[in-house]
């Protein structure tokens, strides 16, 4: 039997994806596996044609298996790889392929040492993760019991993933990486993420849109894709050339352009979060920050604590709901708190300088306001809340917000605008340092 | 001719759910339609067999549609019913069931009355939305310009539906309410959801596989999906009976089997929440709670502020990180924390207590742990937890965790099992209470 060298096997171009558990079929959940897998597949010039969502069917899955391999040369299959006698994905591939199943004592081996290290005996159903379809590439899955596999049929491929995204991504990654590189045409798919805040998706769509509508016809042509969460608009940028450098060129030029109409918007373009930006900003300073809040109920510390290596700047968060809490813990006066009413600047400001002091740091950070459902009045509608920054010269920044939604979307958003007004007094800061020559 | 009455024509069982754009088989988009028409398809008795994400291609959606009509009873096609070159949908669909099209004058007047009204002409290719496949009944569309269709086809349904989810959802509420719960048998979907706290889902498979598997072949049969999440399992039942009072009597049984075999790890059958749970059990004795944390950044207290009405009984949150911190906001001893390490149970009682007295509250709670990725040692490697709770009569209660995954995991684990544990405690008093007769 000659072995074919990979140079002779065809080129990869086209893929579907399977995602496979009778709970995608429920109104619960669905598939978002492959959003992530579309993302590295296009990165690698590989186009994705359709997506399937089938249950614990082995009749499903081997009909979705035969038709996609009909179709396309790459053929995803996430899920059904775990334990338990729904997880039919093994045998279901094996048999479409026509392949025998054998136990691999290696995959044995790792599962059994994996169960030891937690002091517990491998139940005996988890054995079936160990069988393995002949001729298949088994992946490695450093996060789980479900190890992948790989398998070549007729020039086509097919890679079975395991079904949780922590496992699922980091395998995948490396393959597109790796073995699945090697299949694929040598131009890539280069992206650039801009991350704004501040701003939402229309404004930002309604600045950006007449620098980037004529990026499409550019040579090379730059993609724009705009995603809005809770208080975040993220601007993805993509571009298909043959180079690294290449596409480093024509994306700094893309990104420069933005930045001219999104100023102090643009929160990173690097791919950093509001988080890490933050986090870096007062690591440079040597910076340390406490939070008092409120409505926010410790997102904002815990946003702030996001990011490893946060305990150097992160010294101390207080969550204080109550006017009591606000008064003991932060020391927030009566008097303020009766003059103005708990979501209001002053009080704003007061739980900024309390955490501080309290704290005994540099930067405080106050958050005060109504979530709702309940709690709102004509003057303070549920939305309203109040932002403050308390900076190392004792220089003090405060903000009202009106925010929109349910109490879950009032919470982020407040969390997000919070976080993104530190970065704006520490950006400020760094300004006038820069231009006294501190 | 003859015309068939309603009665004779089979009844509708299975489906599928076709979504057409080229946009959803991006990174950055997916369907998410199906989710809603999923839960309206149950709640009639029809289960989704499958979910189709294609293009915006004929040949594909060609496919994909035969490929369906091949294997269940009714089809829902989503999207390409736009005005554009791209929206093939009616076009495919005529020609897959051999129809010819023909343009409606109901619809091309609404259309042009549409426009005038805002005062525009309609441009010509909106002409395309009154296009109509011979024997289709039109769907009224009040929110947009694309009508839907119904077609009947040698026994099977097809439904063409527009993309917008404030299009689609009303047209299809309408028809699953009217023409389409006329097809359907009189049977219904009925659901109960058991949520499961502190056991991994292959423990939880474990001790109720013996239960549920029996459920299958019963008569009504329960089906069962486990749904895992860090933290977190759920038990989704699901029986199809003919009447409300018939599921409950089912699903009561099935759900008290289960809490036999489950115990205390059951954290709700009602619906409700981990944090609601807790909530409604602090609320009902009156108790307040204070949380002093480390690693979880204040996720503990956000999870506990998770439902309305929470200010009541979570009184004030301590994020303490540094060591300095912890001594001086909870009044953790230098000694204990030099004697048994920040990440000690000593340690995490101490938090619980300092939290406890310095909001001078009845429950404290208290969390340190390694969330990675650094800081981990031999001893106490990443994933190294540990959790307490410090009851109203002074009782501790306090464990150490070992968990897997990356940070964002960790804290999320570590933050779900510190609020069951609380959970446990509160549930643990409530037991004794009823024994003592207080």
């Amino acid at each position: 039997m000659s072995v074919e060298a990979p140079d002779s096997l065809p080129r990869l171009a086209t893929a579907e994806v399977i995602a496979v558990g009778s709970e995608l079929l429920t109104p619960f959940r669905t598939d978002t596996n492959s959003l992530f897998l579309t993302a590295r597949l296009n990165e690698i010039g590989v186009v994705v044609r359709r997506k399937s969502i089938v249950g614990d069917s082995p009749t499903d899955l081997a009909g979705a298996i035969g038709e996609a391999l009909a179709r396309v040369d790459l053929l995803v299959v996430c899920g059904g790889l775990g334990p338990t006698d729904d997880d039919l994905t093994r045998e279901t591939v094996a048999e479409v392929l026509g392949r025998s199943l054998h136990e691999d004592s290696d995959i044995l081996q790792q599962l059994r040492e994996r169960f030891e290290a937690r002091g517990w005996t491998m139940p005996e159903n988890n054995r079936r993760q160990a069988c393995v379809p002949d001729g298949a590439v088994v992946l490695e899955n450093p996060r789980g019991t479900a190890p992948g596999l790989w398998l070549e049929a007729g020039g086509r491929v097919v890679v079975l993933l395991p079904g949780p995204p922590r496992e699922l991504e980091p395998m995948f990654a490396d393959l597109a990486r790796g073995r699945l590189a090697e299949r694929v045409s040598d131009e890539r798919l280069y992206r650039r993420v801009v991350r704004v805040a501040g701003r939402g998706e229309s404004h930002v769509e309604e600045l950006a849109q007449p620098v980037y509508a004529a990026w499409r016809h550019g040579d090379p042509a730059i993609d724009t894709t705009i995603l809005a969460s809770p208080g975040s608009v993220e601007l993805h940028l993509s571009t298909r050339v043959a180079t690294a450098p290449e596409a480093t060129i024509v994306l700094d030029r893309a990104t420069a352009q933005l930045a001219v109409v999104l100023g102090d918007h643009v929160v990173s373009t690097d791919g950093r979060t509001l988080s890490e930006v933050v986090g870096d900003s007062l690591r440079r300073h040597g910076h340390r920050v406490a939070v008092g809040e409120s409505c926010t109920g410790g997102l904002v510390s815990a946003a702030l604590v996001d990011t490893p290596g946060s305990s150097r700047y992160v010294v101390a968060g207080f969550v204080a709901y109550s006017n009591e809490t606000k008064r003991s813990v932060l020391g927030v006066g009566a008097a303020l708190l009766a003059e103005h009413g708990a979501v209001s600047e002053p009080v704003a400001l007061a739980m900024a300088e309390g955490a501080r002091r309290a704290a005994d740091v540099e930067i405080g950070v106050g958050v005060t306001g109504i979530a709702g459902p309940g709690g709102g009045t004509a003057e303070k509608p549920v939305g309203t809340v109040c932002i403050a920054v308390v900076a190392p010269d004792g220089g003090r920044t405060v903000r009202t917000l009106q925010l929109p939604g349910d109490r879950a979307m009032i919470r982020q958003m407040a969390t997000r605008t919070t976080v993104d007004l530190l970065r704006r007094v520490l950006a400020r800061m760094e300004t006038h340092e820069a231009v006294r020559g501190d």
